[in-house]
């Protein structure tokens, strides 16, 4: 099942999330039937726009998280598949957005939405997925979900404005990076998995224990992401390698190689990044730089500091399957860069 | 007071909203304490544009309407001045979203925040403010609330698509044109009259009074915003005469000129609406066919009738101060225009 360390035989699996996949897979049909139900609307662009998302070949790891989150601790009811949904919602309105605020092409290697229905119109269907997973939380009716999910909606939007106005700027240290992330990607994985306890009623050290694992894969998510996008190939990615390169982002891989490089090195990458000479050749440049530097490897490095975090963040709980696939979950999101 | 039936002397004073004002006044006061609290953030450019905004004198017509809602059914305590709030940057995020979407340039005579900041920032800054919004509402704990500000956001979000879609299209019906008003405009009203009773455990009875004085109210004030761009002038309006005519914005006195105009109007129309051939000489020449058609007289007949609705909505309940400033409201939002 994907186990990194395997039971006595000596073979290693490939990290999957296969385990999760199996445990959620009944749950996740019913998300999928509430997404289409709430992103229905007379509207027709609505629905349009909302299914060019959803069927866009994601893994929906968020709303999985709080399936198996909240299956752990014994839940038994229907709020944590509304819940998982709204999570969805949350994700999917932050795509919208994103792609217009990067001015975004492609996702997953297809056209965004802004592309074909325009700016315009992804910025208000955000608006309305948002508000349907508002609505989805109050039906729920539990003031502690609707806490940490509203708190992470302010939060994301917050982290996302950070990172607008740190834009270009090579100045950002390595923990400015992190509290972006933190806020931008981490805060929704840590929602998705604390309200799974919560709405299980399970203990206080339980819910910190969720939330904390959640943190901290979300983290290992973002750099591994970041990593990828200046080695991983298209067809994984369903982006190409050195997109973050060509609109000047400053993620880690970049800082530390700015930051060990030489003061030629440096005057290169402003150049790239500030001022956007980063064309394919500075990009092979680039990718020079951050091998010499190990630039790379130390972004995994980091990414498998949180990934340590988050396992150790579940370690007191009980031994359940949801608890082995939620720890496959951190191999697998750290295998993704080989 | 403003009241325009006046008691006894014959004389009549103009509508005014400053019985309201002063009923207000000093739960605005907290009200304008808490957005400035709420809108801080390390991230600079989040209180640079909120400030922005909420600097701009706007009347703050909706969080007053949640504010003297409570106060009517003797609410005592702080919930109201949190409701208001989270009314007031639900409010604001809908206009930073607008602004983007319709490529603005100008609001009440001044900058609009996508000029100065960037449409990548009003996008970004709109999010956070309806996360705190929500935050605020979930601090308040009622999921009464809840329900309605929620459903209301969702809704607002709906009618803004569904605007987007039907832009410029001159086969939009009154019918269409009212179901676009009640959700974009509407429905925010009508959502900040409620919530008062709401948190001042009033009966149903009188939820539904002061839910279907907000709808209609709102209906009101956006049937006379909308004669106004044909009408007003921009000192008054803070934009000039014409706005949504060289938008091509398909309003209620374009709506009712086109269906009553002669082909060769009808062609005008089309040209103008769908063509965007819409310089000064055709503003003239569509301000005559309005006038021509009665158009903005109905339109205010139409904000008329809808005003008395909302008068007719408060009758039954008792003889408040809060009462008689609400109805106020109604004969100053359609006395806007002369």
């Amino acid at each position: 099942m994907g186990v990194v360390v395997s039971l006595g035989e000596g073979k290693r699996e490939a990290p999957s999330i296969q385990a999760l996949l199996d445990l959620t897979a009944a749950d996740m049909a019913a998300v999928n039937e509430l997404i289409l139900s709430k992103a229905g609307s007379d509207v027709e662009m609505i629905p349009e726009i909302a299914n060019h998302l959803i069927s866009s070949g994601g893994k929906r790891l968020r709303p999985m998280l709080t399936l198996a989150s909240a299956q752990m601790f014994g839940y038994s009811g229907e709020k944590h598949v509304k819940l998982a949904t709204a999570v969805e919602f949350m994700h999917t309105a932050t795509l919208l957005h994103d792609d217009v605020v990067d001015e975004s092409d492609l996702r997953r290697g297809r056209k965004t939405a802004r592309t074909i229905w325009g700016n315009q119109a992804s910025v208000l269907v955000g608006d309305f997925l948002l508000g349907q997973a508002f609505r989805m939380m109050v039906e729920v009716g539990s003031l502690d979900a609707l806490d940490i999910l509203s708190t992470a909606a302010s939060v994301i939007a917050e982290g996302e404005v950070w990172q607008l106005a740190a834009a270009k700027n090579l100045e950002t240290t390595e923990d400015d990076y992190l509290s972006v992330i933190k806020a931008k990607t981490a805060a929704l994985f840590s929602a998705a998995a604390e309200v799974g306890p919560v709405i299980a009623s399970a203990t206080r050290s339980e819910r910190n224990a969720l939330r904390s694992y959640g943190v901290n894969l979300g983290l290992a998510f973002q750099l591994v992401d970041d990593a990828l996008d200046y080695g991983g190939s298209a067809k994984d990615l369903g982006k190409n390698t050195g997109d973050d390169f060509r609109e000047g982002k400053v993620t880690l891989p970049v800082i530390l190689a700015y930051r060990r490089g030489t003061a030629e090195d440096r005057e290169f990458w402003k150049s790239a990044i500030e001022d956007g000479k980063a064309g394919d050749a500075e990009l092979n440049h680039a990718l020079g730089l951050i091998a010499r530097y190990g630039a790379i490897s130390d972004t995994i490095g980091r990414a498998r500091h949180y990934g340590d975090i988050a396992r150790d963040a579940l370690a007191p709980l009980a031994q359940t399957p949801q608890k082995n696939a939620l720890l496959d979950v951190i191999d697998f999101c750290i295998s993704r860069v080989n």
